[in-house]
């Protein structure tokens, strides 16, 4: 793919930041906090402090979320999420994404995939979001893809075991969650979800947007 | 500027956040706490919590930082922030950036520059750093330029009434700190600084870099 910096269209795909916003599970430590540190009242400058949980909202997780001698932040190689990348229109499925729903989009290795489904549209992030169940999770291990993004602030559902985060990170499969995908169509594009820089951390905010 | 995603050097300009980082004036309530919200001794997943003053680290200021009615986060159009820029090399500045550092480098109108000092280099971000003195910042917003960016904490020091903070956001110059150019050679490049998306703020961290 060509990027032509004068003709560059950007398609940001972050959710706001604010403590209103929808949190996974709707828990109440997930929340954002937002106060000021500093204001014209009191000074000559206006200074905002946020206090977050690192995977609240658009972020990314690395494998330590979920294994406890997985990899952190500062292993990242900044490649893995800024590279060519493809949205798929999931907007039909109902419950979860399964292996069946991904079949026929003929997926290859190596390809770094986002799918949009209806948490994109409706008000379910909170409760009764699309996810990957196992089967599909596995599915996409196996393809040996580069990543996987979703319009859902967590990319399984009620799974004790992860079954689904463990599959993507033994394969070292990227996991980008937190996306809002309504307004992009289904198509490639030029990913750009490079997380703040925390090392150590197992997860971080993105502001990720697409490039066409 | 033609980039081919084939083809992509990914060079990172931001700086790692840790409690030790180096923060402005060495002030305490700028230094960002990272803390445990759950880990494996206790559950199932190992999750962070970050509480930081948007002005720590590598990081995007808008004008409401210093003007009380100037715009915040939400207005940032991303292609102000993801651009075309040229980094230049002040290595040699002693002090301060002024109006005659800057103007042997031909700075069009429109271009976004990133100023590498010296504090790329020496263990001066907390007090003696490099910063842009008010006939710089003056100089540059006549020009008219995009945006500026500068390897510290802080584009002004020393200035009880923030002349360069608000001479530059009086003619809607992006003004991106907290950047690490010492890898970095003088030349044009794509770069990446968009702040994570919190509505509102007068400030965000930016995981920032530059495409070749």
């Amino acid at each position: 793919m060509i990027i032509d910096t004068n003709d560059l269209k950007i398609l940001d795909i972050s959710m706001p930041i604010t403590y209103s916003m929808p949190v996974y599970k709707g828990k109440e430590f997930k929340r954002p906090i937002i106060s000021i540190d500093g204001d014209f009242s009191t000074g000559s400058a206006y200074e905002t402090r946020l206090e977050l949980n690192l995977h609240t909202g658009t972020h990314l997780d690395t494998p330590k979320h979920m294994i406890p001698y997985g990899y952190t932040l500062e292993e990242l190689e900044l490649s893995k999420v800024i590279t060519k990348c493809r949205v798929l229109d999931l907007t039909d499925v109902k419950e979860k994404i399964t292996d069946k729903d991904l079949i026929r989009f003929d997926i290859k290795e190596g390809e770094f995939i986002l799918l949009k489904t209806k948490n994109s549209f409706e008000d379910i992030l909170e409760n009764d979001f699309i996810y990957v169940d196992k089967d599909g999770a596995e599915y996409l291990s196996k393809l040996k893809i580069k990543g996987v993004g979703i319009d859902s602030l967590g990319i399984e559902r009620a799974q004790p075991n992860h079954e689904t985060h463990i599959s993507l990170f033994n394969s070292d499969v990227m996991i980008l969650e937190g996306l809002m995908l309504k307004d992009i169509e289904e198509d490639e594009y030029l990913l750009s979800a490079a997380p703040i820089y925390i090392p150590g951390a197992e997860a971080a905010p993105v502001r990720a947007y697409l490039m066409k």
